[in-house]
């Protein structure tokens, strides 16, 4: 039963869009406006007693006046009108809300006591209740992404406790070409939280991977524990926002959750299993390698590349955090000065000089056995086309990680890059980037192994005991 | 007469292209129909004597066939022959050379001699060669662009040692509509290196700041002193190519100059006043922001948001960098306490929730006199209109810098980013871009202030000898 309201607020058959409006400027036109644009495949249903229709559809003037079911209400009317509206919502049978309206326990006491009015009226009806003050949830699978109207269908899962950490991945990920599975804003948390979509997005299909911003967790222990098991499943990054003394003051006064000391935070995303990453980009990168590439078995490295400086600036980086770049076996090396102009260098970066994009795809082909090689990173470094096919064979040779970086190419690059982001192969802006997102793979595989260790630990305990 | 070929090679009234191809796989190819599509103002000549015709224009079977003068010669044929073109050059009174062509002393011991060759030909003629072994030079300013085809005029001065440093910079400032002044790719430099680069940029007038991207530099006391000189007119940041054990060694088999010790050349950088940057976003964004921002005259920045996720994520950085964010005044607050909805966050990050463009125009005008503010940071974190026009205002009212960010909406943050950057308005993507921006503008302020001091030094000291 409460499982499935957690999942009528991502898969609901039917919207009820409460204060939804005419004027353009508002967010209850903006919310069913790109409703109706994103194409959601359910029913929608605009409530609002002063008008007769919005944007075509019949609007109505309380829920309760809508004769079909409703699994979500979206909530956008001014925060005192909230409470009736969801008593409404508990005598339709509404499964789930999402709170949009600001106003309560962010704006100081007088909100905080709406606030305790709206936890009393969930635990009354059972429904559940994300936000309020937040920017709602997407599901571009069913057509519906309420704040920015995103369309692409993806595999990144979003979870967080600001807007901006939403859309601003959504909106990369749509203009990408890559898109996401879910994503939820949780805004004040006061019922659904991290925990509940943790496990939900453990159990989504489409969900790859998990990308979460926290300002503060209320739950440690639980949270520790759900993360640990999902992580198990699928990889979890996490962005802490309030790091340092100027970002605790300014999260305090944002969702007045209790921002933590960061280390703590840390320490338990480490326990658990999390990705920590260290700006917006990182955290949009990760989930980017994370959802679409497999994970490398080791450090080592083999990067291939038509310039110089981008391997050199690969190089520095690599160094820097510990990645291995291993010479090229002598077999290899001999059987590609045979296939390649003698200007080439035949090291580790291998720089194929400016010559086409199947001497990338030799040069991998060649070392795809190597053992010592457990990633590759073709960095296309001019105007190369055909890049796109290049790496496909590869990839379709190999389940070791090919991270691709794409820059200086000027549209033959945008072309290349549509072309792979469309065949599921992440590309990456600068060489620094993808040494970066190679990372968080290496990371994440070293966790992985982490968390097997000590699960057959525990069995072994286990089995000692029986 | 030496400077008048440095300015042929950036402004050249004619350009023959020695191998030019019609075969679209070859770089003779690429760069004629680079400069007919960038619209080239002044006269093209290819030269390839197996042909009659290219892209619409005579084929010329030598440089010295063509009855017109020639500033410029791009040379493109194989290593061996490029002495010969040469010395053809040298008997038209060509005055300077940019030999794209590699196979020289990055590929071994005959490069080497070849490349000497080179050396004993531009002495007796007295041209003056960029390259070999490099991708061109670009200047937008009169339709020159040979690698990657720009067209947008700009600001941004690019000095490279490696290609890829230069596409993928001049390639992000014209998809974001910003624009180069001048791109050169340095190559193996026999004769034109940073020095007479920098001199030259210093005293270009679309120049406002200069990216240079090292590996090694071959004089280094006449490089201290020349940045020195130019870092009083100019910004210049710098990025340095093999700063750790992986790195060098990819570098001495990319251009093969000596790629010494990290802090030496970071200490060269801080004693000419160069700025640093530690990657090639970070170099990009840099030569943005200091291209087009005025200087804060202090650390201590106002943040105005529409995103409290966007305003931590800012203030986190703030804080490891050491950047300020002050209070805003009591007036300051009185007024916008009257003017704006109470649910504001009335602090510093001052979060205007998700009202209006007006709201963070609003707050920038009621803080432009403070003191203890030197600069202001929008963070546009929701699709907000008219992000523009509040922007503008401030700007006009205001020697402070301004420095954007806008992140997550949709649409909307892609029309507003283009009109600002038409408007000369740097834009950045994320919050710790934006705030990282910002550092490098209060570097450049804190160097240009130290740099003055040194200046009075001396002159008191000149003065006490009279």
């Amino acid at each position: 039963m409460r499982d499935e309201a957690i999942k009528a607020i991502f898969e609901p058959e039917s919207i009820a869009i409460v204060g939804a409006s005419r004027d353009p400027e508002k967010v209850g036109y903006l919310i069913l406006k790109n409703l109706v644009q994103t194409g959601f495949k359910g029913n929608l249903y605009p409530v609002n007693p002063k008008v007769r229709e919005i944007l075509g559809l019949n609007s109505y003037s309380s829920v309760e006046e809508i004769s079909e079911s409703v699994d979500l209400a979206v909530i956008v009317v001014p925060a005192p009108t909230v409470p009736e509206v969801l008593k409404q919502c508990g005598r339709k049978k509404v499964k789930s809300a999402v709170v949009i309206s600001g106003g309560f326990r962010e704006t100081g006491k007088e909100g905080e006591e709406l606030e305790k009015i709206l936890i009393q009226i969930i635990r009354e009806t059972g429904i559940r209740l994300v936000g309020p003050n937040c920017i709602g949830v997407d599901n571009p699978h069913i057509g519906m992404s309420m704040w920015v109207g995103v369309k692409k269908k993806g595999p990144i899962g979003i979870v967080t406790q600001s807007g901006l950490v939403g859309t601003a991945l959504e909106c990369w990920a749509e203009k990408e070409g890559i898109g996401v599975s879910k994503c939820v804003s949780l805004g004040n948390k006061v019922d659904v939280d991290e925990i509940d979509l943790l496990r939900y997005l453990a159990d989504d299909e489409n969900t790859r991977a998990i990308a979460i911003y926290v300002e503060g967790i209320d739950h440690g222990r639980e949270f520790i524990q759900a993360a640990s098991e999902v992580s198990r499943k699928k990889p979890i990054i996490a962005l802490k926002g309030g790091r340092s003394k100027l970002g605790v003051r300014a999260a305090s006064s944002h969702t007045r959750s209790l921002s933590g000391r960061a280390e703590v935070y840390e320490a338990a995303f480490r326990k658990s299993g999390i990705l920590t990453a260290n700006s917006l980009e990182e955290l949009y990168d990760f989930a980017k390698a994370l959802s679409f590439l497999p994970l490398p078995k080791g450090r080592g490295a083999l990067v291939v590349t038509s310039s110089g400086g981008a391997g050199i600036l690969a190089s520095d980086l690599a160094d820097k955090i510990r990645l291995e770049l291993p010479s090229i076996s002598e077999r290899a090396e001999k059987r590609l000065r045979q296939l390649l102009p003698s200007h080439c260098v035949f090291s580790n970066p291998f720089d194929v000089t400016t010559t086409t994009s199947e001497a990338f795809q030799l040069v991998m082909e060649e070392n795809v056995a190597d053992e010592e090689i457990n990633a590759f990173m073709p960095i296309f470094a001019d105007p190369l086309p055909r890049a796109a096919e290049a790496v496909k064979r590869i990839v379709e040779k190999t389940d070791k990680p090919v991270v691709v970086c794409y820059v200086g190419g000027a549209e033959v690059e945008e072309r290349e890059k549509e072309k792979m982001h469309s065949m599921g192969i992440p590309v990456f802006p600068s060489p620094e980037r993808a040494v970066t997102a190679l990372h968080a793979l290496v990371k994440r595989y070293e966790s992985l192994m982490k968390l097997q260790a000590s699960n057959d630990q525990s069995e072994g305990r286990r089995s000692l005991q029986v």
